[in-house]
């Protein structure tokens, strides 16, 4: 018999959709036991449903195109939602399949009855409850249609236990990939007349930032003058050696609203106005000069490259992009370990073509300082803010791109989020090392908490963000999930693990116990 | 300065709230900050929000009041709602405070920013957020009213930063706590008429357990002979040596219609009708006979103990309960580790009127069968079936309760989705002795599988519930986080064991290596 689990399965593999990272539970079994039926679907186990939320966006952000999540019923989905959200932040097409209590039970009230559209519309527009098993493909294609329209959606489709136990035909339609719109000649034109003043600045999220993007901004610097800026938030930086490396807004207010304070028109491509993180008491959240005009070359959901080589085009920037130089990245022998020899080591040790997923928070600038001479790779940042995103988002990417090395720099209050994460690294082989910093503190908190005027901390209100007493010891957190581990503390520890790391496959796992000052 | 942090604090102690399980963010900072002000309130950090939740509903269910939480916007919620949807489902009163955004920088859809209403709503009837830091205190006094509202509600108070770090007067009131409704005369005359038919049994839920409740319930049960049966997703039953113990109703539909089947009335004591876990093909969710009369002796939200008092003085059972004899337990010398030998140990050595915490799923029936002829405790089972309950469950049971031993009892599975609880137990230095049953499986899952008539596990599939490979080594994963922990294979060994560990004060973890049919 063909159930609505098989109807579902082949609708998602129609649509290449052929990986699904899920924790299943009672209403989900047929989808499960539909896996030896269909088997061209890769189901991926995660022991927490936030590490298959995350995943799914690292898989997103890496191959740009979405995954399948499988999670169950209302409380399975809440697990799922800070990952959600930080991919929907990061505009990640992501396919959520929510199983449902049979339709005739939901009238009982039972324990784990709960209202899942409502869990899902926290972090999606896009909500849909299948009702009936002829239409399970087409309910299934037009999710998948959510998920994929520019630029980049968590579509949930809510899938009833009898639906998909029944019997059911139709094979939902292939939906095709849809276009994405290139700036119009007015635009572009309106853009031109600007980029020659020298308070103009392009500021590029988005697919702007790929290597396509990237060329033409880096022709449209050299050509007209015109600053080129990188959004916060971005789902996904190509960075390293030769690359044309915008400067980022910066985290705090402050130092942002000072890198923009003479503009007069800031041009966003696939980028948002910049606003502050959190508002504080007497800043501005409105990074911008009040007088300056926001235009738009390409909106989140245009084509942001292209966009930038027609306006190149336009201002006569059609020559070859200038060559990017590097500095030579030098280690020193041994000493303490610091976040600036860190970056160091990652810098000249990273394999060529690496996927980073970063989520260090107080220690990434030191780090990241050093990336730009390293050798090309791609880093996918928190998008979101929501922490506990950095492993998970490493799993889909190893997933995603099994030839390519997948680094994880993590804090350690992050990383306790979603730590079960590492046993899906350890249960799939995946290629990825992961780094912890330990500083051993909620660390941002203690800047933040200075930041928001709070007047300091009493011994309690520390004793809130130190998470050392007693100190978390990763190795052994991984090494129990099957994940090789090792602790470095001097900068030749770290330096030698790091390239012994580097130079296998499969997971590993380094504790950097970091001196902060 | 008095801020709006400060007064919501105060408000909270003068209503008896003294314990928030918090995972604060920069939004939080000023609460954070005002616990050296306001030092009663007694802070417990715990390094995942569904650790807050789930605690906040363990101390509810042990001192029968509410704990605060303390969590960081949307996303932060998020990570709790899980184990927020067991608290509400357990009817635990719980006061929970989210922070959000300052109120003028929401208008920028900054990258943390979410819908916290809808977040809150999928747990919660009682969502509020402060607009007016001079109201702050009647807001939360009002959010503790419906906390405390019978039967206990999960009750969120949406808190704006600049409201914390605003000037504020005015601590809110005092909320009376409610009275909860006896049963009329006429309810009382009407069960009365019905308990004398051998096909009439009482259903008890909720605090209608408690041992007035059971002690009316025994002396009824004497007197008249009617069936007393006990609901299935309580959150508090009372047991061991010299309780009278109902039957409770069994978690798969097919043996529960039997026990029911021949029920002409059916009167509920703060209970619900019974209804299946899940829905399967072929089987009604409903399990009481559909001729079955359903009666109310009293709601959920009245007060059990003392209409069953009515109920027994009304049938002249007013006289002295029977004495409940015990059989002694035995335990086995030495062998293999089953289940079986496990429950035997546990009510051989459970130290006096202990708390326990339990979540083991595929393994509860042959332990929890041996607690009857244990000392005196009260168990905390899962009650909405969202699974990583009873780690965080003791937590909050510990912390309110620092005189009894604590026990959770808890799946290797299950324990995976919050085991960051074992963190707090030791920074807190926490009661608690864990014993994890180490099965390896989703267990629960295979036989889910069979049951939904799924066509049986291939190899695929049976990947998808088998959660060895690798397998999860507890010992080490407590220790990480400061737990002394120990492994049993052995009867032998985990009897030695666990007398130790009950003989200590402090958390201590025991994984118990099971062999099962």
């Amino acid at each position: 018999m063909t159930t609505g689990a098989n109807i579902l399965l082949q609708t998602l593999l129609a649509n290449s959709i052929d990986t699904c990272f899920m924790n299943p539970g009672t209403s989900e079994m047929h989808f499960v036991a539909a896996l030896d039926r269909v088997r061209e679907m890769r189901g991926v186990l995660c022991l927490f449903e936030g590490v298959c939320s995350g995943a799914a966006d690292g898989y997103a952000r890496a191959l740009g195109k979405p995954a399948a999540t499988l999670l169950h019923l209302g409380p399975g989905l809440g697990n799922a939602l800070a990952n959600f959200h930080n991919a929907r932040k990061a505009h990640s097409p992501v396919v959520s399949i929510v199983g449902e209590h049979s339709l005739n039970h939901l009238k009982y009230d039972a324990p784990l009855s709960a209202d899942i559209e409502t869990f899902a519309r926290t972090v999606s527009e896009h909500v849909r409850t299948c009702r009936n098993p002829h239409e399970i493909g087409t309910d299934v294609s037009a999710t998948i249609a959510d998920a994929i329209q520019p630029p980049g959606q968590v579509a949930m489709l809510i899938v009833p236990a009898n639906l998909s136990w029944s019997a059911a035909e139709g094979v939902g339609p292939v939906i095709a990939k849809p276009e994405r719109q290139v700036a119009s000649g007015d635009v572009v034109r309106r853009a031109a007349s600007l980029v020659r003043n020298p308070r103009t600045a392009l500021l590029l999220g988005g697919s702007a930032l790929n290597p396509r993007g990237l060329e033409a901004a880096a022709r449209l610097s050299a050509a007209t003058g015109v600053r080129i800026y990188m959004a916060r938030n971005v789902a996904r930086i190509w960075s390293g050696r030769g690359r044309f490396q915008p400067r980022q807004i910066p985290y705090f207010p402050e130092p942002a609203i000072e890198m923009l304070r003479d503009l007069e028109n800031l041009i966003l491509v696939e980028a948002k106005a910049p606003v502050s993180f959190f508002g504080y008491p007497g800043t501005p959240g409105w990074l911008a000069p009040e007088n300056c005009a926001i235009s738009l070359l390409a909106d989140l959901d245009e084509d942001g490259p292209a966009s930038l080589e027609a306006l190149a085009q336009q201002c006569g920037a059609a020559s070859a992009a200038p060559a990017f130089g590097h500095e030579p990245v030098t280690v020193p022998d041994d000493g303490t370990l610091t976040l600036d020899s860190i970056g160091r080591v990652i810098a000249a040790h990273l394999p060529e073509d690496a996927l980073i997923s970063e989520e260090m928070v107080s220690s990434s600038e030191p780090v990241l300082t050093h990336l730009a001479n390293a050798a090309r790779h791609e880093r996918m940042p928190v998008t979101g803010g929501s922490i506990g995103q950095a492993l998970p988002v490493a799993v889909g990417a190893a997933v995603a791109c099994p030839d390519r090395k997948v680094l994880a720099l993590e804090a350690d209050g992050s990383g306790m989020y979603t730590l079960q994460a590492l046993w899906t690294m350890a249960r799939e082989n995946l290629n990825v090392l992961t780094v912890i910093f330990a500083n051993r503190r909620y660390r941002i908190l203690d800047i933040e908490m200075r930041r928001t005027g709070a007047d300091g901390f009493g011994e309690i209100a520390n004793n809130m963000i130190d998470i050392g007493r007693p100190d978390l010891d990763w190795v052994s957190l991984a090494k129990a999930m099957g994940v090789s581990a090792t602790r470095a503390a001097t900068i030749a520890e770290f330096h030698a693990q790091f390239r012994d790391a580097v130079s296998v496959n499969g997971p590993r796992l380094i504790e950097a116990v970091v001196e902060e000052g």
